[in-house]
């Protein structure tokens, strides 16, 4: 027996369609182990335009439109029969469609966090439980979020925000559960790290970067991930949600890697040691760090580190994300897997979904 | 507000003692943060004696008992005042103790697995819940044991019977729902790494063994580790729990470190690698590697194995453990642990109490 979970999707780039691929390839396997099925019953995206049809949408007619013609509002010459609506914008889907999740991938400005928090925000006022995967909004507004789900009775997930669909947050905040988590370090941004393991092989600085560049890991503006400001605003995501911190950006003591020269990298080979940009965060504590209270502090940095060889994190190469949680109960706890990607995005939502379901 | 949940330990050794010592330092911030107070309701042990208080008994009194005369049954002379009823043996106390679970921490034949799946099963049958940390039971009689647990609507938990409170089951079982795992690699036992380690910096397997021996990582006998069985039997729980296979011990190919010398391991450095002894589970499919199938077959080895330095378990030293699940849709991600220890076995215990409350 399966329970329809019923979806609008704001946005349908690359995450969305990448979620679409798996719920196609893998819905009825799902509904086999988890008993649920998943239904796209909405889709808003804001250069595609939107659909909806309260029993669910055909996933595979949807990414047929997307590489045919762009315009998923062709959708009815493909499908005739359905009832249909469109042209309705991304408010309206989240507040008028039957969905019982909405999941916010739409194309945010990660300087204010919007469309995506006032889509979360009409989501949890409409009853709708939320998945994010846009980092802005968890690393400007979490708490405030957070809170409006409480008030709302409703769950607000983000797993894709640190590390892609590697289950950072799920493992800190549920798995490790009971344990206190006084010390979170990580490699949270892979073009970075692709950088500097470029270096070690004796590529310069900019060659490197050049190199990112052409890959698609970094942008023609490099500043967000080379500065620091991607990893910043997940130490604040990590800091907030497993720390109970009450961080912001700014407040992150942040360095870059565009001063390091392959003279540096060279000088810490040579002593046994590489170089990461590792992003920081740790309670000053007169109390349990686990607990939000007053007077303990909890802090975050970023900043390139020489890390001995024998380092969990000192081995982690290329574009792979990596990030280790220091706890009472079981010291040094490391997990390793994926930074970016398509389906590892869509991963992200998936897991998201199965554990709104679990805990519905 | 906080709902009880009462345990029936069952032995008293140093996994029990040390989470003793857990719920006696963190019950009140589990009841705030979790809302459940964990209350120990019976211990019974085969040395110590046995104790039964439906209220619940005090842990400190407990300990001290330990720590003063071994015999809990003194506990009435400390705590006068308690309804109690001592003297009842194990399989009494699970069947008619108020417990909502026990927790089967006795000392536990490896090869047969007895006690242990005795009283399992006594708990599932009498409406109880169970959280293992032997590694024998699992090994020997997952299907069995969880079918009955199904079957009684109880759950059966036992995520301390590989890398002890590193959560290597759940994130397999639950965090990575959704991705289908087609192998896993792991370095799960600590001792041989320890030996390894020491090799690399020049000591001969017999001297690292006696060190091992000497700080307590090896037995007296150390067969068990250094011919593979024990890992071979975590490799067996791995395959049936995570990836649906068939699996008994006598089916892994297994091969220990006994027979690696120096002269390997010099061979090995100059390559630019680092023997592993590596436990390895895979998916010989025509099917999907999640779903228990005709057709699809699991397989399992354990062998010392020459890793390159990029590896991510090639890094893992000392008496630390590792797991490689390769998946689907997020490629490789690795978890990175204690594998054994005092509170970290207490915490493995914890983690499943808190996962039972949860999901009850």
């Amino acid at each position: 027996m399966t329970t329809p979970h019923k979806l609008a999707l704001i946005g349908f780039g690359t995450v969305g369609q990448g979620l679409a691929e798996i719920l196609l390839a893998k819905g009825d396997a799902l509904a086999a182990r988890y008993g649920v099925q998943f239904q796209v019953v909405a889709i808003s995206d804001l250069l595609k335009g939107s659909l909806y049809s309260p029993d669910g949408l055909d996933l595979a007619v949807l990414l047929e439109l997307v590489r045919r013609t762009g315009k998923l509002e062709d959708y009815a010459s493909l499908w005739p029969s359905q009832a249909l609506s469109s042209g309705w914008d991304s408010l309206r889907t989240i507040r008028e469609s039957n969905a019982d999740t909405v999941v916010e991938i739409s194309w945010t400005d990660v300087q204010t966090g919007q469309p995506a928090i006032d889509h979360v925000k009409a989501a949890f006022e409409s009853g709708k439980n939320a998945v994010l995967t846009n980092k802005g909004p968890v690393a400007l507004a979490y708490r405030e979020l957070a809170e409006l789900a409480a008030a709302h009775n409703v769950q607000f997930r983000f797993e894709g925000t640190v590390m892609s669909g590697t289950p950072t947050i799920r493992l800190g905040q549920r798995v490790l559960a009971g344990c206190t988590i006084s010390e979170i370090k990580g490699i949270l941004n892979g073009t970075t790290n692709y950088i500097l393991t470029q270096m070690e092989s004796g590529q310069s600085y900019a060659d490197a970067l050049a190199e990112a560049q052409r890959l698609g890991y970094a942008e023609a503006d490099p500043t967000a991930d080379v500065e620091g400001w991607d990893a910043a605003g997940k130490a604040v995501t990590l800091a907030n949600v497993l720390m109970d911190g009450e961080l912001r950006v700014a407040d992150v003591a942040r360095t870059g890697i565009s001063g390091l020269t392959l003279a540096d990298v060279e000088a810490a080979k040579a002593a046994g040691q590489r170089w990461k940009l590792i992003a920081r965060v740790w309670a000053e504590a007169d109390g349990d760090a686990s607990q939000r209270a007053p007077g303990r502090i909890v802090r975050a940095s970023v900043r390139p580190t020489r890390l001995p060889l024998s380092h969990p994190l000192a081995g982690v190469s290329g574009a792979v994300n990596a990030c280790t949680y220091t706890t009472d109960l079981l010291g040094d706890v490391t997990l390793v897997g994926p930074g970016a990607g398509r389906m590892e995005t869509g991963y992200a939502v998936l897991g998201d979904l199965l554990e709104i379901v679990r805990n519905t």
